[in-house]
């Protein structure tokens, strides 16, 4: 099952190089942000019928495929953690993560940072010295319950 | 020499909770954001000479704990990825890290967000339905060098 | 930090030990659930100003300890996943799991149980075939954000 | 053999898919209930003769898929220990397993709750703030054999 | 606490080894099987209060010892399986396992073979091309509930 | 290689199932023990020319098929130790191992039983509380040399 | 996706092999290093679209395997790190990765050797007492960012 | 006996900061490199009974100190492969290291770049856009030997 | 192009087994040792165009499979460690590896034995109480560098 | 109790280092081969009384401490394995690893060359192009049993 899921991720993968599509264009067509749109192509959100139906003409599926899109997927660690990019990612928080936490313990109380109810944005940053990449991570903040 | 290094954040952390300070407080006397500072007193950065005697004296530290405070530490990975708020920050990176390494290559090509020149901040984020953790992470992109 | 906290979980179980107290009465004192109390005592969360205090007389801690047990915990993960009692409760996780997760997401749509938000019972339930151990969890439905 | 056995679960799950079955009626078929239902299906409970029959109408399956339905399967740990729904549930387990450990023992003595005599409910719980997910185990307590 | 337990379990083997006890008389002493007491001894196993008394005297332990001999130890994995001749026991389930699997379902149907409600007989058997280890394990067979 | 032979296994389960063979008769044919025979079928052990030819009947392989079973196999784990009845034999040597290897050395000094030279049974054994699996290893006691 | 890279790696060194073509020849053809150019045939580095056609001439490539040659791949840890050529370079490392860390912050502070911003030779390097493999490393300095 | 040498690391390491010293000085003082220098002061490298006695003045070690600095020590692997500095040389070998294999295979035949005998440098490379770090690896090719 | 590899040691141990040929008479016609040989025959080693010509007519491989014989091949590590035959082997290393260390150190000084410029024996011994297996490993020894 | 044993190697280790010992001399004075004696002193067998005596009187130890060289050792993985001399043997193995399983079985059948019934020599060779590091290992062969 989780099988069948990557490999309408492979054939996304296919026909946007095939046809030349960015990923703003099919956020656009989608009607959602980039950074959704790109996380649901890459088999880890939950398309509506009507997004999947979207898709479905964007890269060539077949019907069967498009009810693969509708389901909620198996989520999480597709085996890239080794890419410098990625791992640039992992290592901020390898450096910061502690420090996070005790500034969000300082400010909040005991809880976390929600990663479900969550919005992500990835942004070019002007700077003379060099254009940085900045990404801002929205989460609700969740209180430990006390029961 | 690293566990050296561990004494001392264990001390910092003692006096800081006997003496009630913030780390916003703890940032201000060391004249740096709060995220940088406490990074740097979990054992994270390098501190100048005068942010060691900052924190010599906030922490009742000796000459030679000070010492420590001014080498550049071994990062990273401090046995806390267990933990739910720490986990969530990697979740997000599990989740969406292949749709920020597709989006950061459409709008900069190959290369990566630097994890060192790189600045972070740690806000709240007043919502209705409940007050969000926003995090902002800048980095500078790095092309590939291409030889 | 983290080490700290350990200690002083060392010295709650000594203190429990030589007194004699179930960790019903421990609840009681404390007017929180067995569950939470215990989890609490164990490093797990976090404890009021009163709470802390109610904890230092009934194991003869410090003042330093009490300082301790009011910050939020470093969490998750005290090494004990081969303990037959807990390899029990993820086997089920191993074997239901995949089970859970469709029944939910049928149930929801896309999202999760919280682990936060939640709350967490322990009883006996009597049976002629012999007694057997009956857990409650209940956990907030939080639903994937579209954004 | 066991490679045998999922490929006979994607079978399950694209029939599903494309039949557009709910798990309550996989389940109502089988007449069991749909927690138990859904683990069989994806290949970690045995189904009976009748019960294999019934699922080989259900899903198009053929003679030989339905033997295999009838074998006692290799069970647990299908690799997504990384979805967040299912991390959750580890999550639980790694903040109040000890608790859970230290209530069952205060309560019964030495010994394990099952995970072979157990049952499993998985239900919406209505709640102002929010429905949750509610569920329920319920496993024999075995006493540690002295001998 | 753990790591409490695991200083009791070095006095014993102090105390072992310069009263030159060997467990056979160990196990007289306690009125049980001599694979049961030792593996109380090694922290295994729950003592009864008479026990933890009779242990106390043999191994010269405090009182406040004795009071952890009677606590539910956290069990398994003491970081010896590299041992060779712990590795053959392990060996014998990673060339057997499948077998033995089999041979149960095929006589008992799916289910498992208990490891609480187990006991163990380590024997000498004599043989004239050199005398063999015989163990017998017995535990009762648990059916999977079907609910 | 190791594949190769994967791949028969997987050719003999199918025609065990589809025939309605059981490991009993199957060891009947080769003649020899069950336990053996079934280890063999798995891959874990060497076949002579004749039980090869036997196999080869019993199962519908192919010549090229008896060439491997006549092979010295690779061996031991097979990928199945999350599975439940499996865990269980390994959690007896998690908690019963080094009680084990205290008792073996006492009976016989420093030594290991040999896996290799090595039986097994498996038996059901009647009991009014719910029969149990009673399986007997017999290893012959290897001293180490000291040269 | 990844997956299909990877494809493409196979179909090259198959082409370099039978076509008798050396590393030299073909990063003359690409008018790049040797260095750049091997890693780029081996999936680690984003070619041009001019360098892509070369690539198609000198492998026979499809048109479609040339547009994967163009995109930012997913990079890193191809899996060899137990080949005895590859794991002396890492040898070197845990060896000498602590001298290089102390030696780097000694000559530059608190930073980093850019693996991005990044130059590699390998060379033959003449020597009575046989030749001897020289590589030069050369990565732009990166300090930690204070803010 | 390992333990023991990373304890005299220790005292090196707190001597050095607060002496003052530099790895350069310290390398003048022993007559080697700064590279092989500082590798033997971490514990790396075997020390003459000169540089044994030279670094006791240095470092004010206890002569039982010496002895240890003259042994042949266990080495590699200190545990701080997350560092990003030391990161960032294991990730160079991560995507450039198959290249590497196949450079060094068509100059030299099947082989291996000795780790032994092996001569390290670190340097300052100037750079107008930013001065870079410069390592040369020189090690003896060592051909398979074929018998 | 290592799974390339792998395919042509899988037909050449198909060919093996099919025409019944020993190692032995596989080395003697590539007029090299039994060691070498299979060594080679399994992918650990780079043959010469003499010896990939008599391979492919003793294996009945294409000409495209014996250019790959030809390759210096990725060595190491064919997910065999839990064979026992070969898990012994690492045994005697796990027990005996330190004092192998001490002695060589002894005798040579800080250095190792090379395992590139080495050769292997492999023999039987006969033995009045049963035949032993006789390895005679020979490496050259390579002093460390001190540079 | 596992740790006492190494407490106690390490007070071997500093005495040796101390008194000016060989191995060599050690293992004349308990009147073994140096390659036992070493790995006994290590903490890997179990030395008679006498040799226990003697032992004590070499390196000043306790008569506590001679007890605990009597007992049968947890023995194996020392945590060494990253140590360029052992890593090396481990190479081996890994190389050559499955043609020794092929040759011993081509051989001997299918079975095990012992690691217990074994006896190990490593002494140097003397050759014109550098001392070769030799080793003889002998080990009873083990045959399969089949019942």
């Amino acid at each position: 099952m989780v099988k069948s899921r990557e490999d309408i991720t492979n054939k996304i993968m296919i026909a946007k190089v095939e046809k030349g599509l960015t990923w703003s264009q099919i956020a656009a067509a989608l009607g959602k942000s980039k950074e959704w749109a790109t996380a649901a192509c890459l088999g880890q959100m939950q398309m509506s019928k009507e997004q999947a139906q979207i898709a479905r003409k964007l890269f060539d599926l077949s019907q069967e495929n498009t009810a693969w899109l509708q389901m909620a997927p198996y989520k999480g660690s597709t085996g890239t953690s080794h890419d410098p990019l990625i791992y640039r990612l992992n290592e901020v928080i390898s450096v910061y993560g502690d420090a996070i936490k005790e500034l969000i313990h300082e400010e909040f109380g005991d809880g976390i940072m929600s990663a479900i109810d969550f919005t992500l944005k990835v942004e070019r940053e002007q700077c003379d010295e060099g254009d940085r990449v900045r990404m801002i991570w929205s989460g609700k903040f969740l209180p430990y319950k006390s029961f």
